[in-house]
């Protein structure tokens, strides 16, 4: 059993991710959260809107998770998004084939169908089911397809990719921002993308989460206001040339990686840098982490540089979870096209400049009686000529104007060639736009595989309080035999605290946050546990009240679930009005006031208070 | 213009709600959720989520919204969830049939397509876009469907609700919530209709939001352990006698409506305690909300007792935003039997019982000898029959069974029947389900219009710090006539200050919730602003910078998006170190310290100050 398998194993046995549908036998690609996977989903989703929707600005949309196909035609989705299949002729099992030939080619990705298909039969490649003969190879679409309406006549796809649905609302967009560059626009949604085959569990699956941001720039500005807040911030780049060369990934500074041409611009550079500082604080290992440039002949054509942010995990090696892209206008200027709509941005010079222009002079007192109503009309056609590109200014010729789809010929005695001086204060431009695209799922599975971890117990895991009721021989009534079974536990819990399994998840992305454990379950412990368990809710505390088990179990099932804090309320409870709070990483205790504990805990866990601030030892 | 209109108009004009795919020329059933939209959006489901999740202790989890046709099969929407359609046979056009022979039946929604069909020939309904002739009528699936993977060997559908993915986890919640009744989990997401021919804008979408919960409870107890908690909670009801008897709907405390027999039971009561308790706190007018109760004929076959939360719209009318059901052991059942899985909870008695049990007593002696290497089964065979229903216990005859799938006899002298005594602890039973489902997007519309007004100001909504600038002739540099232009702009406030829009948004779902507005945009004002905008949003507090326009133009571009606090630094600020706080609905205004600001403003947003006491009153 890997690190995946055990974090998998938890992961279904704690509530955290289960296979979808599973009492119908499931469907690969699809999982599901459970209680503890949502929780975690969410917050983890809120961290980044804290950092990119609030403390960006750049806001949050939510747009259909179904696009009309025209969407579709103009990203180019239709027409390139899909994989190359191949299908057993026999057990008709469908299979990716640049996946099959990949010990017999050394860029299987980049090969037609036609080569693939070559590949495979001269290397005799066999179905990995059935070892069946393998079919031709062709593209497959990998967009869900649906009709909206009755009948079929309009086709609608699940989008692939929430990007689509804030590049076609840019001229919205524009107004709300109030014409200015630059500005960003955020999504968190699904996405689907039909894989033909998928194998790797939660890393690669047919309906996801992404969250986008795209921040529209001004092509000549690419520089980043606040980019010396993070210059000297360093990161893991794994550059072209490095990879290209076989040189080693290398830490450096974003300021350096941009002096020296590494990545392209400042924008791109603030927006790894974002990334880093979002990931790691949700939980992904820095050690784990590094930026990789694509390559080349692995970017998108229309891209002028891209990065992905890959983490190391133990089974799949290194797997993106983020890209960062620079799109360029190539997205706007596709909707423009297919829509003919104008997506472009009046930009205002700092400097109003002189242009020599040369224009069309119409002379109204011919042009007013030969074209009389039309007159009018003839002479706007005139004035908005580009005479650069329509004709040879020097000539003397007859020119040709549409005029109401009519055409009308304009002989030269009626106008006149002039140069002119204007001054212009700004031009239309349509915006680059910079994406950071983040996987969430592969993120959710990155923290739990960073966080998972199984270690030795020392013995220093005690729990406090036992010693006093075992003492207590004036612990009676109708409870007593329950308390006895409770107290002899703390022998088994030790033997059992030789191994622990933990999720050190960061507090601020744990699902529980605050576990309130009475030491036993007496109505005197229960009423404080259970108020204690109400206050912290209404603190927006996610707090789980657990009575059954030992204290000793009840601590290693939140540890296994990543629970920062667990609280105990006991006998000194009742007399001094203090309750344990365990950590759980270090397993250390302090006392604190249970009349102040919502806001202890909920300081603790968002780093207000340190822990050794929240109470007094107990050593 | 009514006020659905006005609103819609604001709600597009200022980024909440957009139609979908506007540049490719929209498609009806489809909205966006604009900037404004979507952060008021998030924050009524957060709200949604501190009630369910966090204080009712639902845990929320997130499944696929793409659904395999198993479980639509067993819930029934494969057979059954369409409405009849009928197409103009000269445009083509769908319509609802239902709808168009609204004037010439009294139920339409309970008629077959065959009735429908004869109602439309007799009264010779026509096509209502060109007058042609309508189709006969059938019934159209409103779910969309997709294939999953290659080829069309899987079909899977965009699930119509939520629920069906908390039902088909019930084995994995019921170990997670450690085999206790009662428990409840949640989810909120997208659900999908594909509406045959949506008019109505926002209130009937093909693609929404939903939010659901799903309590499993013990069927023979549906009694509520905080019933006591909102006993005495009045709700306006309208219940089925009354809207069969033609009787008003009338406020009456749950306590009273559980008692007298109009709402089913306890747990019932406590979710529309919780729903009503929602809906106003994100800001539903409580005079104009109401709970209306399903007639016999309308409600589900399978439910006991169904209400509807409706709110009160201009153009609709009452409109359903909420409904609340007890749908029995209807779904547990439908996916028990089409998925073969057991889904049912073992739940303990109080007290054991003892019951008397006829048995089949096999006689090891003569069975061993007789069947040899089958005689185990035999026997385990025969004692697990049910005497009861098996046959006559009275009678000596031979017993039929089935053993490893052969028929096998038994005659009448290898067995006894006796009688015996045994002690039961529990049994298993599958429990029934209440399930309040709330329609997101109804519900921000529902908002919307509520919190919308337009009322005239008294001049009362004086801009403070201006007259100092006004009487500083040492302002000067190259701003100078900026800063005249801004002041001069004074009396032109006032006079569009005659009216003003107001969107009265709760304070804690209001999109942006701090306006900050140097009174000036100069530099020594910028500078303060920029670092109260920066202290807001690291306080989590959406707050807005914006300098552009007068004062009183800034204003009302808040008031009109819900901003309840604007907040002005002035050239008082670089000397006492105050700014100004304005309250939108009052437009009341405080002088309050810069350096607590984002405390300040974070508590009057939640409540924990009121804003007299957020500074000193500016009369």
């Amino acid at each position: 059993m890997d690190i995946y398998d055990s974090v998998i194993e938890l992961a279904k046995r704690r509530g955290f991710l289960w296979n979808s549908f599973e009492i119908y036998g499931g469907t690969a690609g699809f999982y599901d959260y459970g209680p503890l996977g949502a929780m975690l989903k969410r917050r983890i989703e809120n961290i980044w809107r804290d950092i990119y929707v609030i403390n960006e600005g750049y806001y949050e949309i939510e747009v259909p998770t179904i696009g009309i196909e025209d969407v579709f035609v103009a990203s180019g989705h239709v027409g390139g998004f899909s994989d190359p299949l191949t299908e057993c002729v026999k057990c008709h099992e469908s299979f990716r084939a640049d996946h099959l030939v990949e010990d017999f080619a050394s860029n299987p990705d980049t090969l037609t169908p036609d080569e693939l298909s070559v590949i495979i039969k001269e290397n005799n490649i066999k179905c990995p089911d059935c070892g069946g003969e393998l079919g031709g190879v062709y593209e497959f679409n990998l967009m869900f397809s649906t009709s909206i309406g009755p009948g079929s006549k309009r086709i609608g796809y699940l989008r692939p990719e929430t990007a689509q649905g804030m590049f076609v609302n840019f001229p919205r967009l524009l107004r709300f921002y109030r014409e200015k560059l630059p500005f960003g626009v955020t999504q968190i949604g699904k996405a689907y993308r039909n894989e033909i085959s998928p194998r790797q569990g939660i890393i690669r699956l047919r309906e996801f989460t992404q969250a986008e941001a795209e921040i529209f720039v001004d092509p000549r500005d690419k520089s980043h206001p606040r980019f010396d807040s993070i210059r000297d911030y360093a990161l893991i780049l794994y550059s072209d040339p490095a990879q290209s060369s076989g040189q080693a990934q290398l830490e450096m500074s974003l300021g350096e990686a941009v002096e020296q041409g590494i990545i392209a611009h400042q924008f791109l550079a603030y927006a790894l840098a974002m990334t880093q500082q979002f990931l790691v604080r949700v939980g992904v290992s820095p050690e784990r982490l590094r930026f990789r440039q694509h390559m080349k002949d692995e970017m998108a054509h229309y891209a002028i540089d891209c990065w992905d942010a890959e983490i190391l995990s133990d089974r799949f090696g290194w797997v993106e979870i983020v890209g960062i892209a620079d799109r360029t206008d190539y997205d706007l200027k596709a909707h423009s096209r297919v829509s003919k709509t104008d997506l472009s941005v009046y930009v205002e010079y700092d400097e109003p400049r002189v242009v020599e222009k040369v224009v069309v002079k119409p002379d109204m007192g011919k042009i007013g009686p030969a074209f009389k109503g039309k007159a009018k009309a003839v002479m706007d056609a005139l004035k908005s000529m580009d005479v650069k590109n329509g004709f040879d200014s020097k000539s003397n010729q007859m020119i040709s104007i549409q005029v109401d789809g009519e055409q009308v010929d304009i002989p030269p005695d009626m106008y006149e060639i002039q140069q002119v001086t204007e001054t212009i204060h700004g031009e239309n431009i349509v915006p680059h736009v910079i994406e950071p695209s983040f996987g969430i799922d592969r993120i959710i599975y990155a923290v739990l595989e960073h966080a998972f971890r199984e270690e030795e117990v020392q013995g220093e895991d005690e729990v406090h309080g036992e010693d006093v009721v075992k003492g207590e021989d004036e612990v009676q009534g109708k409870d007593k035999v329950k308390v006895e079974d409770e107290v002899q536990s703390k022998d088994k819990v030790k033997s059992e605290d030789e191994g622990r399994i933990v999720l050190g998840l960061k507090s601020e992305v744990a699902p529980v946050q605050a576990a309130v454990l009475p030491l036993l379950t007496r109505e005197e412990l229960i009423g404080p546990a259970r108020e204690m368990e109400s206050a912290l809710k209404k603190k927006g505390v996610m707090a789980a009240y657990d009575d059954s088990g030992t204290i000793g179990r009840r601590y290693r099932r939140n540890d296994e679930i990543g629970t920062p804090y667990s609280i105990t309320v006991d006998y000194d409870t009742l007399e001094d009005g203090t309750v344990t709070i365990r950590d759980r990483d270090s397993m250390k205790q302090v006392r604190s006031p249970i009349d102040t504990i919502a806001d202890t805990i909920h300081d603790l866990i968002y780093g207000y208070t340190r822990f050794e601030d929240a109470g007094t030892p107990i050593v």
